[in-house]
């Protein structure tokens, strides 16, 4: 049998997994990225991990390897400038791992993966127009259009974020304001309960938390056990999300929307708002529901693995 | 010497010319549509056109034929319920013209035909990644992504006069609030001229004139003169263009953004504020001016039939 190694590197750990042609995780392993010092350190580690998962079989049946990366250069096969890796400015990932196993190997954006994993393998199987927004500390994006990925002139499009949903609205770390992010995302939310405990008189749990205490998590709970406070800023997130998705649809006009990330795990306190407020602003020929809202098939985590995978068996 | 027959169907005018594999055009005629009673009269005008354009000679070297208009059907080559044609519900267009002149014969949107044009003989030559914004009486767009027309999954994406630039702004026609066409056209210029003389005190010869009598070409001559309402009706009008130009460079990351369309043509007057605003509503990897804000190089007309000679010649 033929063995694709996939790899997803992010700021807290790295994680490996073999994955069949049919898109299966045979195994997978893990380790911590943030306790590495440098790349040569981590290279160890990933070498040592892989070539655990591998065994003395799997690295005779290894057809491909490939990795997401945040700050990958895919033309290149670098990681360049990751603010929260322990890299220098340039990391010659695809060199140095196809110099170990000798198989070939490709690395893209860890949002790339992440589309490319429920592309082919979860909730946008075989669409050829679709979103998927990930929703946590902040709002990212992948574009499919006409069956191809989205990249941009120079690699920086689908920057779902990063759109003003609120002219002069609330400050985003991009240094603009009103940013969709800003509203649409674990942080958004707390900034809404923050904003709703402002502005009302509403009684909540949530009043006895600190912002730095409080998490998105915190609100989910409380919504769940019924606290108003908390159900409003789900609505009001629902709402702008609703809003953004009609202007996505607007503009792209996707088969779907795919939700995925720590705050769409929260179900239908997200979708059941986000939805209703997409049918109420989308353009008379998208009303009736024509654009699916759908939670990832996958998760986070194996959605960028499998999306490594793609890349070894499908090429994209 | 091969040539191909360009149509650019309009609710006014049908515009017919002759076109060289090189973009050049050969000869033109047009006739009313406005006049015509029903399709069949329609079809009249239009082989009484050709024949006259193509003469004898011409004829026999005519390689294809192809149309843009509105309400087209591009995969059953129809033009359906079209709002300012004098057509019943479905019209054959493809199936009555190629069955007339046995060539090959296509049919694309109006705003597509334009996309067409400036990609392969305007100001986005040979681009992969360019918008392009027609400001008339509304807003159109037509894009361009990885070297791809971008469509949709329905065939109605690229909206680009319907997405939400103020929130719970101006009423569209469209039945949303706040869309970018409610500010950014002919009508949308009107509009803002007509605010400003409501919340400020500034003197203007525009307060002699009514809202129907008024036009964006009186705004534009006030403007020249000196107006000072006029120009800060423009300078509004290039501030919410730029704003919406930087989301779509977030989403699209075009090389460049063309404007074409009457309102286009007041030059600076548009360009200068336009450039402003996007220029400090871009995201830091954007600016610097790295994303073109550029003039259509064809004009409106010569655009579309262009476009239908491209897709005689290149196919797309």
């Amino acid at each position: 049998m033929k063995l694709a190694l996939g790899i997803d590197i992010g700021g807290t750990s790295t994680k490996l997994a073999l994955i069949d042609p049919q898109g299966n995780i045979l195994a997978r392993n893990a380790f911590s990225t943030a306790d590495r010092t440098d790349e040569h350190d981590f290279f160890r580690h990933l070498f040592a991990t892989a070539d655990a998962l591998l065994g003395s079989e799997g690295a005779s049946q290894l057809a491909g390897i490939a990795a997401g990366a945040p700050s990958a250069n895919e033309q290149k096969g670098t990681i360049e400038n990751a603010a929260n890796l322990p890299f220098s400015p340039v990391v010659e990932l695809v060199k140095t791992v196809q110099g170990r196993y000798g198989v070939p190997t490709s690395l893209v954006k860890d949002s790339n993966a992440s589309i490319l994993g429920e592309w082919h393998y979860g909730a946008a199987k075989g669409m050829k127009n679709f979103l998927l927004l990930t929703l946590g500390t902040g709002l990212g994006a992948g574009i499919v259009a006409n069956g191809q990925l989205l990249g941009g002139e120079f690699g920086h499009g689908g920057e779902a974020g990063h759109i003003c949903v609120v002219p002069n609205g609330r400050a985003c770390g991009c240094g603009r304001f009103g940013c969709t992010e800003t509203y649409v995302s674990a942080t958004g939310l707390k900034r809404t309960v923050f904003e709703l405990m402002a502005n009302t008189m509403t009684h909540s749990t949530l009043r006895s938390e600190s912002y730095d205490a409080m998490t998105a998590r915190h609100i989910f709970e409380a919504a769940q056990a019924g606290d108003a406070l908390a159900l409003a800023a789900f609505g009001k997130t629902g709402e702008i999300l609703g809003r953004a998705i009609a202007d996505m649809a607007a503009w792209f006009e996707p088969e779907a929307v795919v939700l995925s990330g720590g705050l769409a795990m929260a179900g239908d306190l997200l979708f059941v708002p986000t939805i209703d407020s997409f049918e109420g602003h989308s353009l008379a020929f998208h009303k009736g529901h024509k654009i699916k809202v759908l939670p990832s098939a996958l998760g986070e985590n194996d959605a960028a693995l499998l999306g490594a995978g793609a890349l070894v068996w499908r090429g994209n």
